[in-house]
Formats: structure tokens, C-alpha cells, sequence
């Protein structure tokens, strides 16, 4: 334990991702699916998918057992990025109290060995400097102990704010899945319990995961408003619309309850080292952004694509909170109304660029911009200068993923384009990078030279590729998950 | 005059182009074609793509007459970086010219005044600080004066490389076609006059234009590995290698003539204002990140396409010469020597990220970065503060641009999706806003439901755009010619 204390937190969260991802593949191993055996592959690119909450699937959902979606629910539940960091925060606060603790214990034996050392009046001088050494260490130790009282504060807020929303969730959906028989006869025919359905939908959509149990993703529930409804609350405030809503739950609370630890939460929001509790300001521009970049795919979607085959069938209010649902999703959580592939490509393109930003994308203008970058620039200078140097951007590494892929699947790209073109390529690395999980499919219509025996499964497009392809893709999700070590890379590459 | 001097040379450019761009138009326009009209916008496209040396075709090059050939050239002349960055430098160096006058005639004013004002005692005081201020003035204006001398010199250098490069390139075009019969047969066949072409390509190569008078492009050439070899040096020594070999040129010359200017030039880069000037260790990364992304290129080429059916009937040396000239006409000249649309996807992509990345693109550790960036902070501070927030990045743009002609060709893009897929889209803007010139075209084979009256030309893939995204080409075309001004665009937007 006190290895992982001291140690990188890349290397910790490295660790972290792969040791759960093997463990949930050797669960998943071991409690037989029904009927089919599953490949290896499959099954390890499905633990990882659900551990890096990216709900890329090679397999279909229908198949696993009850008890290997609850591996999976608990799988996505350790990986989601609200868990996580809580996590790190209780070891960013275990660290403070060695600290703490040392410098207290260093203080009880000056204090005990003070009798002794005014014994003269020569070390009457050394005493007062001792004593103004005190002071600074009191001060700092203040400062310190009230941080920690903070973090350890903090810690409850967000245990609680992840079991209100679960359990507020679960019962919600109960309820729904009780009410609408429609909804009811559905997990009936798929053979899914319904404890088991809203445990599994609530997590995955708290944790931006997006898996559902069902083959159909949730296009089977694209009627369902109500469920849709309940459901955007959970995608929004498990990821983008956590630091505010985190920022006011403490706000709140704080007018009733440990006042000092949440002024002090709110105040050095920076001090505290939990990367989702930000300042007031970009606070206020992360929600702005946010709405914004939902707006901009509302309409792009409701211009574009409002009398599409994938919408038909629903009424004026059904097509409209559809398209915000699937707007919602396409930031991160990736859970999918309508098949994707069918949509107009100036959509498919605006997703790809939504799938790319990260969570906390924010407009900020400049002037406000002083004091956040001032923290990021000693991160940088930490950091050795020379590694520095070799790391790419985001972007190249992204480029360079999908020249591989490319490469790997060069055969399929040259015989079956219709399916096998580099925008579905894209797409599903950009899906995998940025850990949503939106895939364009594969259909066996498109196909130019028809198989005899080929059969539409509804498994995403990366089900299809080549192994290595597949084995790619593992990487670029697990890259992509932990995508916050290495922002700011590529710095010694000058474009102009 | 004036006004040009004082005013904003973001403005000046756009000014500049727009209305070569006109007036070319207006002469391609008068002067008939040879047989078939042409459209008003695909004409006026010709003049844009000229005059932004972008070499993005709308018709087939083979219908020009040689009036209008001689047209083309002296647009892409004109129109060429080195070029209009001498016509920069000369704006640069009058408006310095007045300055040095200002402060002349004001000294000599001062001068004639001086004998009033040492009358009395009291003013001995007064005179000897302003005897300081002469002092300090005069060290200046001497400075100024060097400043003023170098860039003078500059000017001529600059001069002589481009008139030098051009005869020495033109000449061996020339013999080179007067020598091998088989082109001499080809241009007959064609109808070019051989000094029209000879002239044209040179031009076309130096300015890294790309134009080839001829339908076909470079494709009817690519066994003439002569030729190629002929070329490749202006494509480079006009573009990419352009400052290096400058810098190397002053050092040369101040070895026997006008050595302080040479001297000045070398150690005062940045001061000069010479965009294409850059400070030593910058050239030499700058040598070796293009020398690098050009081995990057040829390796997966080579790896990828070595068979392809686009180099068939090339023997190893004339594979080879072939796909370097192609990889070295990636980043800016767009000349080809093979249909791009047959290559494999993994070289697309790779030549999408080629033709966005700017001429100047290098790798330069972090350590050498200080000098540099402290020039670009100055620059930055200078621009208002509000207008910089609303500024995005390139990329965005980018993809704005994308999506708009994905809204645009949407049709086609349902019903032609062989030849109207995104990637084929995207190469086209990205080649556009990078002045390149490649593109995948259009193929009638490729149609799902063939068209009767379908015929394979030889233009580019934008030339079966509809007039809409044409017209949004016209304006990537500009934007890329122009990115220069906006290279640090976006610092608004955190992604994190
Ligand atoms: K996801
Ligand atoms: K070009």
C-alpha cells in the first residue's frame, strides 16, 4: 500500500484498468453464456470495453447470463470515472495524513525535549527561532488539517451523491418497467429480470458506460419518453454536469453543515488536487458549453435527419426527446436510439467531433483563463524535460491508430467499401478513444459481393474486423480512458 | 500607397488575392477556350486555384488555350509564397524607409535648432541630456540603418534565387524534351507548345502549384524518372526547403560580399521580419522533420502500394523515383503521377495529415523553444482581447467546412456513395485548405446505378460537386492560403 502512495498515478491507474479488466474477463470465463461459446478475444475486449466505460461490443449483449451482466454492472461500476476518482482521492487523503501525521509526531518530540534545551541562557536565541519555526509549521499545520478535514468531507458528498442518484435511478426505472406493461412484456420475451435491467441501465448510465442489456441497444425503447427522460439526468450528472452539480451540492450542504470544510472546498477548489471540483468561473462556462454543444446537435439532428427512417413511427414529442437523447449520448455515454449508420454523414461527422472532446471541454475566454493555466504550467515543469520531447498529441496518435487499423483491415477495405470505409473507421476508433461506445454496425445488405452466408448481427462494426484490429482497439480504449495524463502532449512539434 | 503601408496585412492579403483572383478571371474569360464553353464559376474556380497555387481542377487543364496557359502561369507566378512574400518584404522595408526619414529630418532639425538653446548656464543641463538622447538615438538609427541595408540586400537574394532557380529549370525541361523523342511526341500529340510547358511546369513546381497543363497530370510522364528528378528539386527549394536553403545562400554569399549584412541576417533572423527567414537551430529541425515525414511517406507507400495497379510497367528505379516524387508533392504541390483514388486507404489518411500539416511544421525540443516563443507572446498580446476569444482553432473550421459540404452533396452522398464517401470529401478540403491539389476524382465504374450519359474526365473530385460546395471550396482555397494568420486560433477552448 505504500508502493501505491508514492508511486505514479499513470502507472497506478495503468495497473488499476488491466488487473480488472483481466480479473472480469476471468469471471466472465468462468460463468458459461447461454448457449454459444465465445471467443476469448471477445470476451476480454468486452471486459475492457465495460471496465474503460466504452460499450464497444463484438459480441451480442443478449447472450450473457444474469450473472455475468452483474460481473459486468460491477465491472462498469469500479470503472466509471465518478468511482475512480473518488479512489484517488482517498489516496491523495491517506497521503496527507502520513504527512500529517509525521510532522505531528516530529512536533511531540521537540516539544518533550524542550526542558532540556533551555537550560542556559545561550540557547535562549536558538529557542526563539524554534518557536517562530513552530508558528509558520501551526499555521501551515492549520492550513494542512483543515485541507484534510475538507477532503475527507468531500469524500461523503460524493459517496452520497453516487448511492442518491443510483438508488433514486433504479427506483425510478422499477417503477416505469412496472407501470408501461409494454415495457414489462419486452424483458419478459428477452428473458431479463427487471431488478437486473435498472440495476444494469442506471450504472451504465451513471457511469457513461451506455451498455443495455438487449441486442437492440435501447432502440426497442425509442417510444418510451418517460424512460428516456429519467435516463438523461443520469448520463448528464455522472459526467459533464458532475463539477457543477458537485460544486452545488457542497454549496448547499454548506448552509447547513460544516460550514468551514465547504468555504474552504468552494474557495481553493484548486488546493483540494480532486480534478472535478473546479472553479466557480469555469464552473459556469463548463455548463454553458455543454448546453451549447447540445443545442448545436439538436438541430444539426432535427435539420438533417427529423423524417429519417430510424425516427419513423414516432410522434413530434417522441422524435424530439429521442433527439436529445441521443444528442446527450453522443459526448460519452453512447447509448443509441436509432442505428447510427443510417443517418445523414454531416451527423455522423458532428458526432465524431463530439466523440473526440473530452468530458470538461470548456469555452474560456482568456482573461479568466490567469490563474488555471498557472497550475497546469508547474505540472508541466515537473515533468523531464526530455520524455517531454516524444510525446505526441492526442490527434497524432489517433491518426496513427486509424493508419493501422486501415492497414489491418487493408483486404475488407478494398472488397467490401460500402461497409468497410475509413469514416466507419474513424468513427470507431474516435468511439473508443473517447469512450462512448456509438458504432456504425455492419450490414450484410451493403455488401457488394453478397455472402451467402452472412447474417446482420448486433454487434458494432469492430465485431468484424481482424484480430488485430480488435486488439487495436483494446488499446485505444484503454488509451483513451486514461487520455488525462497526456493532454498537453505534442508540445515540441511547431506547426506554422 | 500609405494606406497599404499602415494597414493590417491580414487585409492586405485577402485584398490582394481577391482581386488577382478577378482579374485573372476577367482574362480567362475574354480569351476563348479551345471548343467546349466553360462555366462562369468553374473559370472563376480556376483563377482562385490558381492564385492560391491550390491546383484543385473543375475542368479538364487540356481545353485551355495557350493565351490563357500563359494567363495561368503568371497567376501562380504571382500568386507563389516566395513571391508575395518579397512583395512583403518590400512593403516592410519603405515602411522602415519612412521611419528612417522621420528620424533623419528630425535630427536635422534638432541640429539647426541647437545654438539657440546653449545661450545661457541654465540650459547646459537640458543640453546634455539631450545630447544623451542623440547618443542613444544615433546608436538606433545606425541599427536601423544596418536593419534597413539587410533587408534591402535581402530583397535582391531573394530575387536572384527565384529568376535563378526558374532559367536553370527551364533550360533543363527544355533539353530534356528536346532529347527524349517520346515527349517530344507526347506534347506534339497534345498540341502545348514545348517552351509553354516547359515554363508552365517550372512556375507551377516552384510556386508549388501543381498545375500541369496537360489532362492527365504527371500521370503520362511516370516513366520519364528524369524528369521527376528535375522537378522534385524545384518542389522542394520553392516550399518546404525554401528557408534553409536561403539561410544557406546568405552564408554562401557573405563569405565574399557585403558581409555585415550577411552577418546581420544570420544573427538577427527574427528582427528582420522575413517569415521565411528562421533562426539556425530551427532551420536545421526544420531539415530534418521534412526529410523525415518524406522517409515516413515513401516507407508506407512503398510497403502498401508497391504493386498497385497505378505503378504498373514501372521498372524498381522508376517505382522508386515515382513514389518519391509523389511523396515529396504531399505537403504542398499536389502534382501526381498516379490516380490517388487507387492507392489504399492507410496512404489516404497519411496524405490527409500531410496536406494539412503547414509548410513550416518542425519538430523543435522544448529547450531550443524560449528564443522563439517569446517573439510569438509579443505578437499575441498586440491582438485585442475579445475578438481572439471567438476565434476557433484550424481544425474546427476544418470540420465546419466538411459538414457543410457533407449538407450540401447530401444527396449524392446517399445515392453515389462509392464515389461520395466522406474520406473522398475530406481529402478534398483538407487538400484544399493546404493548397495541395489532390483528389480522388470521380469514376462512372464506381456508380451504384449507372448513369447513361456518365463520362470519366479528367478534374478533380469537386469538378461533380454541386455549385454550392464549390463555392465553399473557393473559400477553404482562401483560408488555407491565408492560415498563416490564424495559426493561434482557438486558445479560448480547454479541452481537458
Ligand atoms: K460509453
Ligand atoms: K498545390
Amino acid at each position: 500500500r505504500f508502493i501505491l502512495l508514492r508511486s505514479n498515478p499513470l502507472c497506478v491507474q495503468i495497473v488499476y484498468f488491466i488487473s480488472i479488466s483481466t480479473l472480469g474477463f476471468g469471471f466472465l470465463k468462468a460463468l458459461k453464456p447461454l448457449g454459444q461459446t465465445q471467443k476469448n478475444l471477445d470476451l476480454f475486449f468486452t471486459s475492457v470495453s465495460s471496465t474503460t466505460v466504452s460499450s464497444m461490443v463484438t459480441v451480442e449483449m443478449g447472450i450473457f447470463s444474469n450473472t455475468q451482466l452483474i460481473i459486468i454492472t460491477i465491472l462498469m461500476f469500479i470503472g466509471g470515472e465518478v468511482f475512480t476518482s473518488l479512489v484517488g482521492l482517498f489516496f491523495i487523503r491517506s497521503r496527507l495524513k502520513i504527512d500529517l501525521d509525521k510532522i505531528a509526531s516530529s512536533h511531540a518530540r521537540l516539544a518533550s525535549r524542550n526542558p532540556f534545551i533551555i537550560v542556559d541562557r545561550f540557547h535562549l536565541e536558538d529557542e526563539m527561532v524554534t518557536n517562530e519555526v513552530h508558528k509558520h509549521e501551526s499555521l501551515s499545520t492549520t492550513n494542512e488539517n483543515l485541507r484534510y478535514l475538507s477532503m475527507k468531507y468531500l469524500g461523503y458528498v460524493v459517496i452520497g451523491y453516487i448511492l442518491f442518484l443510483h438508488v433514486i435511478g433504479v427506483i425510478g426505472v422499477s417503477l416505469y418497467l412496472t407501470i408501461i406493461p409494454s415495457t414489462k412484456q419486452l424483458l419478459k420475451n428477452k428473458g431479463l429480470k427487471m431488478l437486473t435491467f435498472s440495476v444494469f441501465t442506471i450504472v451504465s448510465s451513471f457511469s457513461s458506460c451506455g451498455f443495455v442489456p438487449t441486442n437492440e441497444n435501447m432502440i426497442d425503447f425509442r417510444k418510451n419518453s418517460g424512460l428516456l427522460l429519467m435516463l438523461i439526468p443520469q448520463l448528464l450528472l455522472g459526467n459533464t454536469f458532475y463539477p457543477p452539480c458537485l460544486r452545488l451540492c457542497i454549496c448547499g450542504l454548506g448552509k447547513f453543515y460544516k460550514k468551514r470544510e465547504c468555504r474552504y472546498l468552494l474557495k481553493h477548489s484548486e488546493k483540494v488536487g480532486y480534478k472535478h471540483l473546479l472553479q466557480r468561473k469555469h464552473t459556469i462556462f463548463l455548463v454553458a458549453t455543454n448546453c451549447g454543444l447540445i443545442v448545436v446537435q439538436v438541430t444539426l439532428f432535427c435539420v438533417m435527419d427529423w423524417n429519417s427512417k430510424g425516427l419513423k413511427g414516432l410522434n413530434f414529442y417522441q422524435k424530439l426527446i429521442g433527439v436529445l437523447f441521443q444528442s446527450v449520448n453522443s459526448r460519452h455515454a453512447g447509448t443509441s436510439i436509432v442505428d447510427i449508420s443510417i443517418l445523414s454523414q454531416a451527423i455522423l461527422v458532428l458526432f465524431v467531433v463530439m466523440m473526440y472532446l473530452p468530458p470538461y471541454t470548456s469555452f474560456l475566454p482568456l482573461k479568466y483563463d490567469g490563474k488555471i493555466s498557472e497550475n497546469s504550467k508547474k505540472m508541466k515543469k515537473r515533468r523531464g524535460k526530455v520524455t517531454e520531447n516524444l510525446i505526441f498529441s492526442q490527434l497524432s496518435y489517433l491518426v496513427i491508430f486509424i493508419i493501422l487499423v486501415c492497414i489491418t483491415e487493408r483486404k475488407k477495405l478494398k472488397e467490401d467499401p460500402l461497409n468497410f470505409n475509413v469514416l466507419n473507421i474513424v468513427v470507431e476508433v474516435i468511439s473508443a478513444y473517447g469512450n462512448v461506445g456509438f458504432s456504425t454496425g455492419y450490414s450484410c445488405e451493403l455488401q457488394l459481393h453478397p455472402e451467402t452466408n452472412c447474417e446482420n448481427k448486433w454487434i458494432g462494426f469492430v465485431g468484424k474486423w481482424s484480430d488485430e484490429g480488435k486488439i487495436i482497439l483494446i488499446f485505444v480504449m484503454l488509451f483513451g480512458r486514461l487520455k488525462k495524463f497526456n493532454m498537453d502532449g505534442g508540445k515540441a512539434w511547431k506547426l506554422h
